[in-house]
This record gives structure tokens, C-alpha cells and sequence, in this order.
């Protein structure tokens, strides 16, 4: 340890660093979650990016194995009839913990659906959400993404555990 | 360059404000967009204020231009009545892009109404939105902000495009 | 004050160091609201260890006085029959002010209800939030959370109101 001028040390800098750099893992994170709501809602496939490329969305019922699956899924039938109908993908703020170069985010996804005689939306789901993400070289990708509607079942509540 | 100790210099320190600085850009801009919704259900017109003075609020049907005309509309009797009933604007956790002293939030907005027979609240609006911001003297300020329903209609997902 | 190199100061170094800590305070008091969410609908009481041991959670019509009664009412029978039912209790982004070891957050809260018979759930609550926070030893905590359903009451509208 190099000491300078009246004690301080580049060890002080690098403690500084250090908290910044935990800082923007934190608001990347927030980025990613915030990201997805729009990308989905704008049928835009490039939402699958935000996965790595092998990366998981375990979503009732189905798996999507892959950013090929993900971006199918966006593409699809499915999708594009909410779409078209008029839907909001939305994302709360997450709960987050990094550990190194893994994080976990957990946080309520839901999923509304216009409907136009009823002048308004119908909260179709509300989900239990774990956003597991990876930092990779040019930052952080999902790895696995699991929800689960939250009726009751305890597996919802369980993806709940941050630990 | 002056280095000093064993080879740090001054750009280590300049560059880890400019990091800090984009953090605070990023955290400027969610106090903008958390501190609508508060402002606006209780009716305070120094909402408007989050605007630059010639701002825009480009909200179906309306086009809002300059903070008075924000004002009177949060003085109106149409968002009077609202409030009187009981209401949520509710803004999601936005995606920030900055780009020097530019910056565009993307987020989801949401107008809850209060239905007293059903004892609950009805999800009257989701709507897709740009806000766009600049860095002011002291501080981020809305130049524009575009909302539109996400009624399937390719307008409102286009809002949603960052890009 | 000692001067460094060409005229950098150890100030430099701790006027970012302030920056930082600025910083994280505000993202330490977002973790806290995004922690509240999950920890509840999973129905763990250790939500109540994110206010101080003498924290107050007065939430309509009752006042939970200390992290014994808020625990309690997590593992009571009424919260259990919700969490039982399919119950979602959504925070949005909050609007933070620190004011050294004090901070005052300003936000909506949502609480959410499956039902089954329409396919969705039903937002039963919407209510303002005024959470008051100290910084402890070993981080923020809660001392105070009050919110009002927004039903149109002026006291609703009054927790909006951060200064």
C-alpha cells in the first residue's frame, strides 16, 4: 500500500470504486427488469436479449428453453392477440442481491389486459417473480427467470425467498 | 497527466465522478418519475413543475403545453372529480437512457378509479410511455412526456421504442 | 487541507465519497420498499425486521405498535386467508427525501386479490404511503409507515405530501 500526501491511500480510491461499481450493479439490474415491461409490450423479440443465450423463462406452463424459445414466444400467437387486444407487461421494483458475479432479483410481474366494455384492464395475472442474472463481460444477462401466478400455491411464495 | 504514488493520477478520480455522475443521472430521473404520481393524486398543481417551463404533456386526447396549461389541468374540474373519488396514477420503474444532457425514461403509467360497489379499484388506463428529459442548471426536467392506451393500437407501442 | 499532485485535494476524494453515500442511501431505502412486497405475500414475519424494534405500521383501521404486532399480524389469520386466497401487495418506485439520518418515502401501494370466478384478481386496495426511515447502525430502517386508502379523503391525499 502506497500511502500519499496526509495518509490517504489509493486504497481509498479503490473502496470508492468498489461501492460505485456495486451501485451500477444494482441500477443494471433495475434496467434489465425495467426493460422487459416495454420490449414485450412492443411485440419486439429483441426482449430475448436480455437472457444469455441459453438462458431460462420458466413461465406457467410452459419452459422456454433458450433465446431462440423467447423470442418465438414473442412472435407467436399468443403474444401478438394480447398485443393487438391491448395489454401492459409491468414490472415492480425489484428486490436485489448480488453476490459477486450472480444477483437475484425478486419482485411481482403483472400482466393486464384491456377490456374495452368494461371501459379499463382486467389484472389477468399477478405473478411471484426470481430473475436469477449472470455479469458477463459487457454486463448483466438472465440466466433463469421463473414466475408463478400467485393463487395460493406455495410454490409462488417460495420463489419469494431472495435466499 | 500528473501521476502520482505508485501511478494513479487524477483521471482515476475524474472518472470515477463521471461513473457517480451517470448514477445520479439515473436516480434524478426516477425521483422525476416517482415523484408524479404523489404530486398528482393530491392534486397539486406544482406538478407541473417536474416540466421545463415550456414543456409538453401529450396525453390522449389532449396536447398540454407549458407548465400552466399542466397546471390547470391538475386544477381542473375533470382531475378534481377524479381525485374526489379516489385515484392512483401509478408510474412503473422506468428504462433510462441517457445521452449527455438528454435522457428518455420508458415506462407504463396506470389510472386506478376507485369503484365503491365493488370494493375495490378499476385499472382505467395502462398506457404506454416516453418522457424526455434534459439536464437543466439544477437539475433533470420533463421537455416532453407522451402517454397513449395500450388498446393494441401501433401508436402506443411505438412510444415504447427507446431508440 | 493537504494538496496533492497538481491540486487535487483528499476533499476531492470525500466530496465523492459524500456523492456515493447519497447514493446508496437512496438504494438502500428503495430495497427496503421493494423487500416489503415479496416478504409479506410470502408471509414471513421477518417483514417486520425492516422497521426499528419500536416501529409503528399504522395502516387503516388499525395501528401495529412495535415489530411484534407487525409480525403478529403477518402470521394472524386475516393476512393468512389472504395469502391462502392469492393476494399480491404491490409497491411502486418511491419517492425518497434524505435529510441526513432521516428520510421520508412517498408511494403508492397496491394489494391485489385472485379471483378465480373472473379469471384474475381484483385491486382492493390502492392506497397512499408515507414510510419515515432512520439510519441505524447497520443500515435504514422503517420507524414509521402510515397509508390511507385513496377513497377521495383529504388524509389520503395529505401522506402524498413529502416536506
Amino acid at each position: 500500500m502506497t500511502r500519499i500526501a496526509d495518509g490517504r491511500s489509493d486504497d481509498a480510491l479503490d473502496a470508492l470504486s468498489a461501492r460505485v461499481r456495486a451501485l451500477e450493479d444494482r441500477l443494471a439490474i433495475y434496467q434489465i427488469v425495467a426493460t422487459y415491461g416495454p420490449a414485450i409490450d412492443r411485440a419486439d423479440p429483441a426482449a430475448a436479449d436480455l437472457w444469455v443465450e441459453d438462458g431460462v423463462y420458466d413461465t406457467y406452463p410452459r419452459v422456454l428453453d433458450g433465446r431462440a424459445e423467447i423470442a418465438a414466444m414473442v412472435d407467436g400467437e399468443l403474444h401478438q392477440s394480447l398485443v393487438a387486444r391491448g395489454c401492459a407487461h409491468v414490472q415492480t421494483m425489484p428486490q436485489v442481491v448480488v453476490d459477486g458475479d450472480r444477483a437475484v432479483a425478486t419482485l411481482h410481474s403483472l400482466l393486464l389486459l384491456r377490456e374495452p366494455e368494461q371501459d379499463g384492464f382486467r389484472v389477468w395475472r399477478a405473478a411471484a417473480n426470481r430473475w436469477e442474472l449472470r455479469r458477463e463481460g459487457d454486463g448483466w444477462r438472465i440466466t433463469r427467470r421463473t414466475n408463478r401466478l400467485l393463487d395460493g400455491d406455495e410454490a409462488a411464495r417460495e420463489l419469494l425467498r431472495t435466499s
